[in-house]
C-alpha cells in the first residue's frame, strides 16, 4: 500500500482552504492515521492543533510535539488524567480540551486536576447518537455543574454530526448546538466528521463562538464510503483518494477467479471492499490474508485497488511508503497506533 | 488488551501433546501471531517447523531464528522468491516449503530458483475453497509438471479443509487428499485449519506420508468463532481463551446504554463482536474507537471482555503484555507485522 504523497497534500491545502474561507478553526482528527509526518503537514498547513480520540492517542500526538489537542470524548481514565494534569502543569502554553457529558465524568476530571483546571466542552448528542447529552436541559444543567465545580472549567460546546442521515437533520442538530452556544455564552462550538462540514460552513457562519471543526478522514480520502459521501460532492472541490494497494495474483483455481494476496490485514473491509482500479473486476470478499475477486485475471499479475474507510487503512501499516505521480519512493508515512 | 501466560501455554502444550499423540508432525500458522515470543514457544514444545501466509512474513519468521518454513500459498512475488533461493543457498539446512496450483505458478518458482530447487507442495483445493486445483486429474498433471521441471521438486500435496462446513465433508476431502498421496507417492500431506484437527487426526492415522498440520488460532484460541468451533467440543481436551481486554465506560448517555472506550482499533469484529465477561451486558456494535454497549454501567467502570477471531486481534497489537493469573506482568508479546 502506498500513499501519494500530491493527492495527500492536496487534501491538507484544500481542508486548510476551506476552513480558513469560513471562518473555522481546524483541528484535524489524528486518530484516522497517527502520523507524525502527516500531522506536522497538517499544523504548516495552519490548523490550530489536533483532534484525538483517547489519553493515549493525545500522550502520542503530544510527543509528536503538538502544543494543542482536544480529546473528542470524555476521558475517564486516571492514567490519562493524570499526565494531561501534569503537561499542563509544566507547560503554560499546552491547551488540553476534552469533552463532558455527565456529572460522573465531571467529578473525575475534577479530582484529577492539576495547578491548572481542565478546559472541558459539554457535549450534546443526539437520540441515536452516541455519547453526548440528549437532552437539552440536560447539557444546561451539566454546564453550571461545570461552572460550580473547581479542578474544571467550561471552554464551550461540542457536538458529533457525522452519524446523521441527512442534511435537514444535520441542520436541525447545528440550531441545536447554536442555541446551546448562545445559552452559556460558550467561547467554543466544536463540530466533527467529514461527510456535512459544508452544511456546518453555512449554518453556523452567524455563530460568535468560535468554530472548530474536527474532520479526520478527508486527509486520504477513499475510492468507497468517503467518496460517496464527500461534500465536495455538493460544493466546489474536490479531495483524491491518497492510497493505493498493488496486490499480485496467487491462484485463478476456476475461471474467472481469482485469489489475490491482500487481505484483511492489509487493506479495509469494514465500510466497503477494496475497489480495483481496473475495469471487469469485481471484489467476492476479504479474507484474513486473501481477498477473492471475479474476472479474468493471470497468476503473477499485480492488480491495483483503492480503498474505502481511511480509518481501518492506516492503522493496518507501521510505516507506508509516501509516492510521487511516477511511484518514485519520496518519503515515508510512519504511524503510531 | 493483555495475554493470559498460563492459558497460553496450555494451549501450545494441548496442540503439541494432540500432534505428538496421532504421530503428526506440527507447523502452527505464525500468521494469527507473528510474535518471536510464541514462535519460540511453539518450536520448544516441539514444532517441526512454522507455517505462514505470504513471503514477507516468512523473511519475518527468518528473522525470529526459524529453520523449517511452510508458506501455505503458491508464491509468485519476484522478491519473495529472490529472498527464499538466496537463503536456500546460503544456509543447506534451511527448508522452505511452499504450495503450487498452476503451471504458471511453477514456471514462477522455476524461473527464480538458486543453487537449490524449491520444494513445492501441489495443492487440491475443493469447490468453493479458495486456491488449490478443483480437479484429482489437474492435480496429477501439474505434479507430473512439477517433476520435469528444473528448479522445483515436488515434496507432497497440501490441502486446506479449514473452510468445509461439515465432518463428513472433511472425511470426503480427506480421502481425495489420501489418494493424491497414493497416486503421487508423496512424502509429506499438509492440512491446516483449528476446526477439524480431530477428524484429520482420525481419518489420516494410516497414511503413509508425513502429516504436517498448520493449526494456528488454537494459540490463543478465543470466547466467540472458536469456542463454537473448536475440535475440543467433540473430543477430550481443552483450549482456553488467552485474550482478556480491559476498557472503560465513558458515557452512559441513555438508560442502559454505555459507550465503551475501545473499537475497531483494539479488537476483532468481523468474525463476532467482543464477549463482555460479565452477565447482563450485549455488546450492540464496534466503531472505530467505540464499542456501543447495552446494559447497566456506570461512567468510569472498567469492563472485561473476550475476543473472537484470533487472526484480528494480534495484529491491532504491536505489544500486548503478558500477565500471569493475578494480572502480573510477566512479559510481552511483541507482533511484526
Amino acid at each position: 500500500m502506498v500513499v501519494k504523497r500530491d493527492a495527500l497534500e492536496h487534501n491538507i491545502a484544500t481542508m486548510a482552504a476551506f476552513t480558513r474561507d469560513h471562518g473555522m478553526l481546524f483541528a484535524p482528527h489524528a486518530k484516522t492515521h497517527m502520523s507524525p509526518e502527516i500531522s506536522r503537514r497538517q499544523l504548516e498547513a495552519g490548523a490550530w492543533g489536533l483532534t484525538v480520540a483517547t489519553p493515549s492517542q493525545a500522550m502520542t500526538v503530544r510527543g509528536f510535539g503538538v502544543s494543542r489537542i482536544m480529546v473528542a470524548n470524555q476521558v475517564v481514565d486516571p492514567t490519562g488524567l493524570d499526565w494531561a494534569a501534569a503537561e499542563l502543569a509544566a507547560d503554560p502554553s499546552f491547551e488540553f480540551l476534552s469533552f463532558v457529558d455527565s456529572r460522573a465524568g465531571v467529578d473525575l476530571l475534577a479530582e484529577r486536576a492539576g495547578a491548572r483546571p481542565f478546559p472541558v466542552l459539554v457535549e450534546m448528542g443526539h437520540e441515536g447518537g452516541r455519547a453526548g447529552c440528549r437532552k437539552f436541559s440536560d447539557l444546561l444543567d451539566l454546564a453550571e455543574y461545570v461552572r460550580r465545580a473547581d479542578g474544571v472549567e467550561l471552554a464551550g460546546v461540542a457536538g458529533y454530526e457525522g452519524a446523521l442521515p441527512s442534511a435537514n437533520e444535520v441542520r436541525k442538530y447545528l440550531i441545536t448546538l447554536q442555541n446551546a452556544v448562545d445559552h452559556l455564552r460558550a467561547q467554543i462550538l466544536t463540530v466533527g466528521g467529514s461527510q456535512w462540514f459544508d452544511v456546518v460552513g453555512r449554518e453556523l457562519v452567524a455563530t460568535q463562538a468560535t468554530i472548530i471543526l474536527r474532520s479526520g478522514a478527508y486527509v486520504s480520502h477513499d475510492d468507497g464510503y468517503y467518496r460517496e459521501r464527500t461534500p465536495f460532492n455538493r460544493i466546489e472541490g474536490s479531495l483524491e483518494p491518497a492510497f493505493e494497494i498493488w496486490a499480485h495474483v496467487l491462484s485463478t483455481p476456476e475461471p474467472d477467479l481469482a485469489i489475490i494476496g491482500m487481505g484483511k490485514r492489509d487493506v479495509p473491509f469494514d465500510e466497503g471492499l477494496p475497489i480495483p482500479r481496473r475495469a471487469g473486476l469485481t471484489v467476492l470478499k476479504t479474507q484474513d490474508q486473501h481477498t477473492i475477486v471475479r474476472g479474468a485475471l493471470e497468476v503473477g499479475e499485480l492488480v491495483a485497488f483503492g480503498i474505502s474507510h481511511p480509518c481501518t487503512a492506516f492503522d493496518k501499516w507501521r510505516v507506508l511508503p509516501l509516492v510521487d505521480a511516477d511511484y518514485t519512493v519520496v518519503g515515508t508515512i510512519n504511524t503510531h497506533f
